[in-house]
């Protein structure tokens, strides 16, 4: 059993930009995530339903665990990401256990 | 790209007290919320399968992301909120990235 | 109010293998979990849909909170049971609120 300090980026965003979103990651380095698409909320969207059956409206919440060094990369793309389309990013440290 | 350390308070609870949960968080200075609404697991109320019909046996889980000032005001009154009906809370540090 | 420093572990891993991984997991002394059924994501499985039918093909995300101890009574067995099946596993340290 093998433990690798990583980083867990989490993301809120409109479940329409889901799709350009993940391409994004995928060419930033990113090798996996996981993805609730039928979340609701309140952020600068305003209120969300999670039942809401029109998709344009729905948020999703994905997150994807990577090396600091990708991280680094991955954040300035997300800024810019997230400027275009309401949504929201975190980070957190995470131990990766590798098998 | 600017990068604000915050606090990620996440709370599991009886998916019939979250209309009411949110607006003591709201009132107590969360800015959003995030809503898992349709969650199964094992705790306090013991086992709660995600395909309950009855929303009164259902769980929700969901998290916010605020300042630690904010997070110092709101955990007393969860502690209150959730000594009345079962629900769990943890909380976290986070990096939040600020468009 | 009172907080206990605690472990997060959160496991992705195939909806099939769920029931006999939260076996495993309570008899090595979790407490609870809260669990997610219904996601989708890439990892070492390849592209899956959420809204995939066949429940082999599905994955599932779960988390519980448990306490250091118990933790690295688990870790090793969950490293075991992801050896034989695919899945992924990262923890995190976590402030936990006693009520």
């Amino acid at each position: 059993m093998n433990i690798v300090k990583s980083v867990k980026i989490e993301v809120i965003l409109e479940s329409i930009q889901v799709e350009r979103f993940i391409e994004m990651l995928e060419e930033a380095g990113a090798h996996g995530y996981t993805l609730f698409g039928n979340i609701s909320g309140k952020g600068q969207n305003g209120m969300l339903d999670h039942n809401c059956r029109a998709k344009i409206f729905a948020n999703s919440y994905l997150f994807t665990i990577c090396s600091e060094e990708v991280a680094q990369n991955i954040l300035p793309q997300i800024a810019l990401f997230l400027e275009d389309c309401s949504g929201s990013c975190f980070t957190s440290e995470v131990n990766h256990l590798k098998l």
